[in-house]
């Protein structure tokens, strides 16, 4: 039994369930947990379902957790072989309605980080209808400005250009020892460079990576996302409406690729948003899932009880 | 015999030599060819003294060549075991003022590119007066300034912060076909995307970087030069006096690294710099040696004549 299978026996063990859902030429699969108001949750590169584990159970008494696998990650099709330039952020946006449309919810709560921050901004965007609220984990979003791609930051961003390159995931799915090299950086580095916090998962995490297409399908996202980047670094990216939909911001203090002082914009891009820092790294759902559950059932408490009350 | 054992077979047919020599901490490879006034030969990245060959072969009646490999590189030494901070361009250029001390050399003529420009620059800056003049082709200067790492050209420069992370070249050297993936990308996109120019010297290439050490050694100039190119980026290089050595410049018009519009500045950094457009890309070389060639000979051709005048 792989690592992989071993992480997909436990949770099934823990009652998540997996569905495979169709929403026209594309399959995606979501693991789902719980009862209660429908939460949905957007993994970010390089992740999958299963980042959410932690959360699902922590919040699985009153929610319906519903966690895809984006189109290219994890069991979730992807629609071309090699790397797939259509992969935006409005292309994921209308994945998930569509989702949500077969599992029945006109309207639902998401939380979501780094990729899954782009696609909630997408869906803020173009359904704000839809979204009773919005709890960003690990935000990248237009306010980081040049600052994103400014001269000491380049450490950082590389891998957001080298993945953009035909060959970069051959060279990375080379062999499994290749692959868990270059995994292991993004999840260790970006824990605030403490390898316990991926330890146990590191090597589902290998085997998921080295599935066929797994790799590109992430890198997708950078080959997709790439002129949207550059407008934003060279600071001409078209203006859009402030986002209405209620908004929560979890910032970890010590995210290494997007600093809490970034956050500083979030007022020129959603119209009430509200933070917290939280002590960690950048991945703020695995680093302190307690905070995250806790943050979740006050946010999303809140507004039901706004929606009850009026 | 591998590729690389035939390139040297056929290199000693031709009658280039190779030399091992000790500078006190480091022994330097040379490979040596004809007879004439001196001219250093320094290799870039990829590059180890091979790319010279065909240039050696146009030049040998007429100047005595000397192509070291650069410390970390080729057949040279690597003073540590993993990446090394300490290879900076001042530290490449006192290693080949002590290799040309070895061979008798006062004074001599230079031509280099890319890294090998770097050096030039530094052996400029520290024993003008050993240098009767140096050629650069593809040449990084502080004049790129931030355009070097302006938003729309990180798709070209992310190698440079990707080659600072310790586990860069474990990844890179963990099978032939990762090495071979990678280093064929630099070999081709910089020749113009023509992968024709090192297609019979790309096996060569891939054994020399599957040699123990050999894609950190050349990782490690990454690693050294960081916080220059930083300050570079940011405008913040402290100014050195402009450099008088005689410098003569061929720069590729196609060069997808170093844009030949960005040669604008020479003038702020030399005091009577010389440059000629040639119809190649970075590796002006191995793309174009007859002109190289051409160039050397009369460039040091009549450096020779003034000195002689005078």
């Amino acid at each position: 039994m792989t690592a992989l299978e071993t992480a997909f026996a436990d949770a099934a063990a823990a009652g998540i369930t997996q569905q495979r859902i169709d929403i026209g030429g594309l399959h995606v699969n979501v693991a789902r947990f719980g009862n209660g108001p429908p939460l949905l949750l957007l993994h970010g590169w390089p992740e999958f379902w299963l980042v959410w584990r932690p959360l699902m159970l922590h919040l699985g008494d009153s929610f319906e957790l519903i966690a895809p696998d984006l189109r290219g990650c994890g069991d979730t099709g992807k629609p071309t072989a090699g790397p797939d330039a259509s992969a935006t952020a409005e292309r994921h946006a209308r994945d998930m309605f569509a989702v949500m449309d077969a599992l029945g919810h006109a309207s639902f709560g998401a939380i979501g980080g780094d990729l899954g921050a782009y696609v909630m901004q997408a869906m803020s965007h173009h359904a704000p209808q839809r979204l009773t609220g919005t709890l960003y984990l690990c935000t990248p979003y237009p306010g980081l400005g040049h600052r994103y791609g400014q001269p000491g930051h380049l450490i950082e961003v590389w891998y957001q250009y080298f993945q953009q390159l035909p060959w970069a995931a051959q060279l990375v799915g080379s062999s499994r020892e290749s692959c868990r090299l270059y995994f292991r950086h993004f999840l260790d580095h970006w824990s605030d460079d403490n390898p316990a916090v991926f330890a146990d998962l590191l090597e589902a995490y290998v085997d998921n990576f080295m599935k066929p297409g797994n790799i590109q399908g992430g890198f997708d996202w950078y080959l997709s996302s790439a002129p949207n980047r550059r407008l934003w670094l060279e600071g001409r990216l078209p203006a859009k409406p402030r986002i209405e939909v209620p908004s929560r911001f979890l910032w970890g203090r010590r995210d290494p690729l997007i600093a809490p002082q970034w956050s500083d914009r979030l007022g020129d891009y959603w119209s009430e948003p509200s933070i917290r820092f939280v002590d960690t790294g950048h991945y703020v759902h695995v680093e302190a899932p307690a905070i995250v559950a806790e943050e979740a059932r006050g946010f999303f408490g809140r507004l039901e009880n706004a929606t009850r009350g009026g």
